[in-house]
């Protein structure tokens, strides 16, 4: 019998372990999940809301045990870790709001004309969600996170795969979950989790699993999905990755270096660089001495980082000796400690020549690395950007009047190939609103038109059924004329607000 | 130097050739299309209305040729082609009139609060589309049918790939579109086509190509679906593919057997048989005489039966053979010509336990060909119904008093793996309105939350930006506070009309 361990990143010491699930577990839970499926599609959207509140309240009643937990596991720090569960408890009452809103279930329906049929259009929930969370969001982006949230709210039950860096803290979130929900009286079965390598993979081939959310690298989200690909009933997976993130400074940005490299610094070593929105490159203009400027700001913001794993501690490492064979040269570094797992925070500078297909220097460094590539003209900015991977986000920095005459060519083209553009802002934030996008060509995300955050999430979860010249009382209860849900809706082409 | 030659279905003689496309000529068309595509995505939606109502003038203007064409090289009838090609410009004209409605491009702003920064989400076209449409409907789903109307709408460029079973109308249409968009002022390259097997190959693998559109059988999806899968950058596949499309009787409906089994020999052996949409397998209550009253109605209309291609007039009968083996027999053939490419139609009946895993009765059989299996209970035809893979579309037949006792039930289980579901209306017609839905569970589309026909046909071919903290003057143009295409958004979570 195996079981998955528990370690405290800032020793290495062993923390705990948890029973990883025996296949026969991971059939009955999905089993289980499977059976609520019906129960909870039927509920409305307020129902649900009341157990999406009930795992929020949960959340915030447990806060200083959970917070304890998770910083014992995962080293990101208590206050960092406070703000991130306050953050989780708001995201489950967000998708809440967003299904009583109705919009997702894009109900449209069309009279009958002499040579067309009368037709219903209303979204149904998917079924059985599986949900891999991520490392480095242990609240936000965890086995309660963003996926969690989005796919109960859309009405789909949920199973997820505790995470093996915060083991621990998956199984106790989990237990609130289920004691939350049965409370509020949702369908046992509604929320379920399985905890171990091989229970993971099973899960993503169980028949009953109808679609796959994941947060983490790109190994990791390519893998599920080409094992979903193989399934005899294909699945979406919806596998959010990372990515490199490139920022470019406009010439006349140029003004302010000190403030952006400063702020560069800030961003790309927040949390220990372990951000799916991590700036890792920064295009600047050469001659003005960007690269020294953000290796001074390093040196003089001096953080530490201590990593979630000795595997992201390890490859960080190795990272940095990629990118050097690469035709990157380190800039500044400052010294990891030799406790626990550790690890440099280091700028590297590199041509804009070392920006060419197969380079290492266009895929993600995970960690608190970043490199600063010096292009010589705009055109060659516009070439390299050209080059990247698909990003999660792209960053455009201007001289702030408003006015930069180079703004917009370098806002369109970044536009090209990321999910979210930020201007003057770095892009490690990500609020949960109903314009985020959180998702972006791939690799960034493996379905590029959908979203792990914002209102958009819960579109994920759901498929458009048509109903033609069907009777009102065996329409799905909410498209009935009685409007039970009181939807917007498209009637005959044109909206009409709730 | 290869060419793809074209047949006449009535003689089997051959009607002309077409050269294939070389690499360079492949590369040369996409590397246009690619050119444009910036100018296309930057055209407004009334603009592009302007171009697709010159394609559909066009396909208008030309209509006698056209047809005349068509018909020597499908066989579906002069009447049935004439429909289908008024059809296709009246598809051109539906989607521009979505794409200037503009809820295609979900504007979402979100106003920046004290921890939210501002937000302001549009989707912005993929790219460059290829497009493989279907040998059964040259001008609804051909090569300016759904697939290129609907991209074209929302702002992509396409290259066609030319349908070998109709490869001389497809050359003609080509050219039409071309000259009719030059002239309406469409930048080169919006509309290109390509021929020949290889060609389409390396279409799917051309790097400039950012999502396919696909209508044809499983095995023709799937493979385009595999090769997207296997390129550095994955490109979404949309694949509308051939599934069984069942109906089921509910026991009252018994009371009108003889008008049901007319309706549904009606239905399935409409054009050939060869329709997507096509019912495959009727389920009926036993003790009724239901199977073979569906014969005698066979019998009565005495179809005849002139299939697209030699392969397709193959497949038909070896898939008869195949449904016998599977535990099928035939009720009522009616015989075949010996004139080109002439099938059986056929009705078989089984019992309902030859509906297990991995029987060939629950596969598609392309053509006029039907299987009839009784259920004893409710409760077998439930049980028998969660055996069949996703379909595009699910039908259930009742008594018609609006008061049957069994339908709801039906309704409710086909709906939850069919993307259409009709009542008392057989599905063989696809209505291109707002509400409708064409596309279903794997394996019936490879993407479940996608249609091919309908307004959100558009929503395959774009992706949404966020911009973060943008000056207005930056933000893409019908984002921009001017609203000069005039959009329906959703401002704070709040949905305004345009």
């Amino acid at each position: 019998m195996t079981a998955t361990v528990s370690f405290r990143p800032t020793t290495g010491e062993r923390a705990g372990s948890v029973r990883d699930s025996l296949p026969g577990e991971v059939s009955d839970i999905v089993e289980r999940a499977s059976s609520a499926a019906p129960e909870v599609a039927a509920t409305s959207p307020r129902e649900r809301q009341l157990w999406l509140e009930a795992i929020a309240e949960s959340l915030l009643d447990h806060r200083d045990e959970l917070v304890r937990l998770a910083d014992c596991e995962t080293a990101l720090g208590q206050e960092r870790l406070t703000g991130e569960l306050t953050r989780a408890a708001a995201q489950l009452r967000f998708y809440a709001e967003v299904a009583v809103e109705g919009s997702y279930l894009d109900l449209t329906t069309d009279s009958p004309t002499a040579t067309t049929p009368a037709l219903v259009r209303i979204n149904q929930p998917l079924g059985p969600v599986a949900v891999f969370g991520a490392s480095n969001f242990p609240f936000g982006f965890g086995v309660l996170g963003n996926d969690t949230a989005s796919a109960l709210a859309a009405g789909c039950p949920v199973v997820a795969k505790a995470h093996p860096a915060h083991v621990l803290l998956c199984a106790r979130l989990g237990d609130l979950a289920r004691d939350a929900l049965a409370t509020a009286g949702a369908p046992a079965g509604t929320f379920g989790q399985v905890v171990g390598f091989d229970a993971g993979v099973q899960l993503v081939t169980e028949p009953a699993i109808r679609a796959v959310g994941f947060t983490g690298s790109q190994a990791g989200g390519t893998a599920l999905w080409r094992l979903a690909n193989e399934r005899d009933v294909v699945i979406p997976v919806f596998a959010e990755m990372g990515t490199v993130n490139p920022a470019v400074m406009t010439p006349a940005s140029t003004a302010r270096t000190s403030e952006v490299a400063a702020g560069f610094v800030a961003s790309f070593t927040l949390g220990s660089g372990q951000f799916c929105t991590k700036p890792g490159l920064l295009l600047a203009p050469a001659g003005h001495g960007v690269a020294a400027e953000v290796g001074r700001a390093l040196a003089a913001a001096a953080p530490s980082a201590t990593m979630l794993t000795r595997g992201i501690a390890e490859a960080a490492s190795t990272g940095v000796d990629a990118l050097v064979e690469g035709g990157a040269e380190v800039v500044a570094r400052t010294g990891r400690s030799d406790k626990g797992w550790s690890a440099d925070t280091v700028v590297l500078a590199a041509p804009s020549t070392a920006l060419h297909v197969g380079s290492r220097l266009l895929e993600e460094c995970f960690g608190p690395v970043a490199v600063v590539v010096e292009y010589a003209s705009v055109d060659e900015a516009v070439l390299a950007l050209g080059q990247l991977q698909g990003s999660l986000t792209a960053t455009v920095v201007t001289d702030g009047t408003g006015t930069d005459p180079h703004a917009a060519l370098l806002i369109s083209t970044v536009a090209r190939n990321a999910g979210r553009v930020t201007v003057d802002d770095w892009p490690t934030g990500v609020a949960w609103t109903w314009a985020q996008q959180h998702g972006g060509p791939w690799p960034a995300t493996s379905a590029p038109g959908s979203t792990s955050v914002g209102a958009a999430a819960l579109d994920r979860f759901v498929r458009p059924v048509s109903y033609q010249s069907t009777p009102d009382p065996w329409l799905p209860e909410p498209a009935r004329a009685a409007d039970p849900w009181r939807l917007p809706r498209r009637v005959d082409g044109r909206l009409e607000l709730a």
